[in-house]
């Protein structure tokens, strides 16, 4: 018979690995559960033209796009905006602002397979709708940040790289010169992954002057908030300036007041390449760049939720992704353990079987992770198994013990092993050990 | 700009309905937990040849199938098992048998849409490899009468049918007629829902004559195990049906044991339609009929692996769904209230937001789940806010109470309110509540 073989860009996980992944994912949503970030589940499936009517994205070309039985003309997801964007605007009078939803699902991109970067990826997903407040951008900064920290990411791993929008869009605009806005913020995206001639040329093809994109670049080498100001001072006429300066310093002032303030740094030059970004924006670094990428990044999306068919809706949000954010925690040497963990065997010999399962019943009402024999396997077999699921204890179940009405309690770890009786095995401990009988 | 629909058959769940939905869910994967189930994660697209290489069968018409970028011929997967199927022979000689795996996630079959079917539908897979044992048998269903009875569910409100698909085939192969064993089979599975006449037909379509029909039939009314001896002095010399009659027996005394034979009954009428089932099989129902439909089933596939390209292997699972699960829990009245929960809102009053954050991170590093102010809103804006998110306790951050040294702890539910010395709030409380201050 045939075996099949898994495609490209995508992945199987195992137990262990699984175990591991399971302890990243809990944390990040834990941290966005604390905040009251909502859990939300969303669609696999969408129409293609949530996308595709949006031309010149490059997303279209990486669709996992096709036909339905039905004739539509249908997609996998490639990322989670359009549709909360559709379920906000669907429900938008009923729901008691700001909403904060989360999620954590798959995203489909047909994309070039590297180091951290698959075809299917996963990511959660943290926004906020319905407030254009600085603390609504500040707090999805705290989540993140909390999330990292919860991992065992300290300040010396990670930054956040805060910039904003509508600084960049107002200083180019203040040039004399026909800009192309989109074209210039995407070349400052571009600036620290190419040298400084070709960065120049890509402001020049939007539409500087070279010695006006030289100066616009040094005016982002500003690194404290404070000097935000000198900005204003370079292009005090230049509209929406003022009131974006002021913005990105609230922002900042906001995670100082949210415990987030010592991750974030002012990098004007972080720009974001996604267009649909209008205000805040930042990106998630390893600080030592051994992660030569992103982590991950997000940011204000003010003008999205009306493209998609609903009112005009502030919105801010931060997406970590699984495949990134596990170069970061290896590189850090804090990912969790891909291990698994049992709380207790119990091993039978001979016709127990009774009264090993009452045992093992018990202790699973308890909450505990228990495993028993179901392959009719030897002794030593089943220690063997108990070993391999890293069992902390196993309660051996045998009919000699058992006509003492005993069973025999044994620590994985020291080896120690002691009898219980039977008929107080659980009986009252949660948890019952070795020390608890011994 | 357009306002994009959802697609038919796909669901979007917000947060209230979510909130109850992951309840289920966490219920369900916690008691495969407690059996040392353990997590795995799978690619949603396989290659669709993984269906369509057998040939026959009705769920190829309902794949979501299509050709990727790479001219592959991919699926979004309409069940679980073949993926695992794939997974366990890439790793056999590596696993520690047997291997006992779980994971959740949606399926995807273009069906019509009807109560409780979507075209993304989500299951909890539950399933057993490596070992033929009759405890195997047992413990899935230990597994999904736990997740039942921990949703509140109890033995008055749904029932596991068992039968054997070995019992089923070996007598009908005793038979002196050319039965088509798989259609026979087919007809049982529809047994109670077609009427006795049509019941009839579907037998002698599948080579039995009417008096063998009727024959067969009578000697499925079998309900007490220990009568199943009945059918093997019918047919003694029937291949196989000792040893089947011999292992249903085994597997309904296992479930004895394992405290879930309660639940469990005896009904040889319950076929299962998937032909892939080789031995033990069952089916879940509501007690009382009133969600007609089974709400899950689940059963024996020795021979599956070897069809996707593994070594021989025995495997045994369950895989509760969702929809019908919910529609069960409905009717029993148990289905977890659709509703947010929030531990506390943190509302400011004037500018004291550097104290109200210190607050909500005190909190929310106890684990608590606490929103605050992200829209500068009125006090009275800010109380409707807490209320709409169901806070139990708000906590008053107001520049002349913080002037005497104090913050206001109100309780939502009776209305009291009394003040906390800011200083000690939350101080050495991990959840602390008006009580702890009035």
């Amino acid at each position: 018979m045939p075996t099949y073989e898994r495609l490209k860009g995508f992945r199987d996980f195992y137990p262990p690995e699984m175990a591991a992944r399971r302890e990243v994912i809990d944390a990040v949503e834990d941290a966005g559960r604390r905040y009251g970030f909502r859990e939300i589940e969303t669609p696999r499936l969408e129409r293609a033209e949530m996308w595709t009517d949006k031309s010149g994205d490059d997303i279209v070309d990486e669709l996992y796009a096709f036909e339905d039985h039905g004739g539509r003309h249908v997609t996998l997801a490639p990322e989670l905006t359009p549709t909360v964007a559709r379920m906000y605007a669907a429900k938008a009078q009923e729901l008691s602002k700001p909403v904060k939803w989360m999620s954590t699902r798959p995203f489909w991109r047909y994309e070039q397979v590297q180091q951290g970067r698959f075809r299917e990826f996963y990511q959660t997903n943290v926004d906020i709708f319905g407030s254009s407040e600085p603390e609504a951008d500040a707090e999805v900064l705290a989540v993140a940040a909390d999330a990292l920290t919860g991992l065992g990411l300290t300040a010396d791993d990670f930054e956040f790289r805060v910039s904003h929008r509508d600084i960049l869009g107002s200083l180019l605009r203040s040039f004399d010169a026909d800009v192309d806005v989109t074209d210039a913020i995407r070349a400052v995206d571009k600036s620290e992954k190419v040298d400084e001639d070709e960065y120049l040329d890509l402001l020049y093809d939007a539409g500087l002057a070279y010695d006006q994109a030289r100066e616009f670049d040094a005016l982002l080498d500003v690194t404290d908030p404070a000097n935000l100001d000198e900005l204003t001072e370079f292009a005090p006429e230049a509209e929406g300036l003022a009131d974006a300066v002021e913005n990105l310093q609230a922002v900042l002032a906001a995670t100082d007041d949210f415990g987030a303030g010592e991750h974030c740094d002012l990098s004007l030059r972080t720009a974001r390449g996604l267009d649909y970004y209008t205000g805040a924006v930042f990106e998630c670094f390893d600080s030592t760049g051994e992660v030569s990428r992103s982590v991950f990044g997000g940011g204000r999306y003010d003008d999205l939720i009306e493209e998609f068919g609903g009112q005009p809706t502030p919105a801010v949000g931060v997406a970590p992704g699984y495949a990134p954010l596990t170069l970061l925690l290896e590189r850090a040497g804090v990912m969790p353990d891909a291990e698994l963990s049992t709380d207790y065997y119990v091993l039978r010999v001979g016709d127990t079987r009774d009264v090993a399962a009452r045992v093992a019943r018990d202790l699973r009402e308890r909450g505990n992770v228990v495993e028993s024999d179901l392959a009719g396997r030897s002794f030593g077999a089943q220690m063997g198994y108990a070993d391999s699921v890293n069992a902390e204890t196993v309660v051996i179940v045998g009919e000699q013990d058992l006509a003492d009405g005993n069973v025999t309690v044994k620590d994985m770890r020291s080896g120690d092993q002691t009898t219980a009786p039977v008929d107080e095995f659980p009986g009252e401990h949660d948890r019952p050990t070795y020390d608890d009988f011994a």
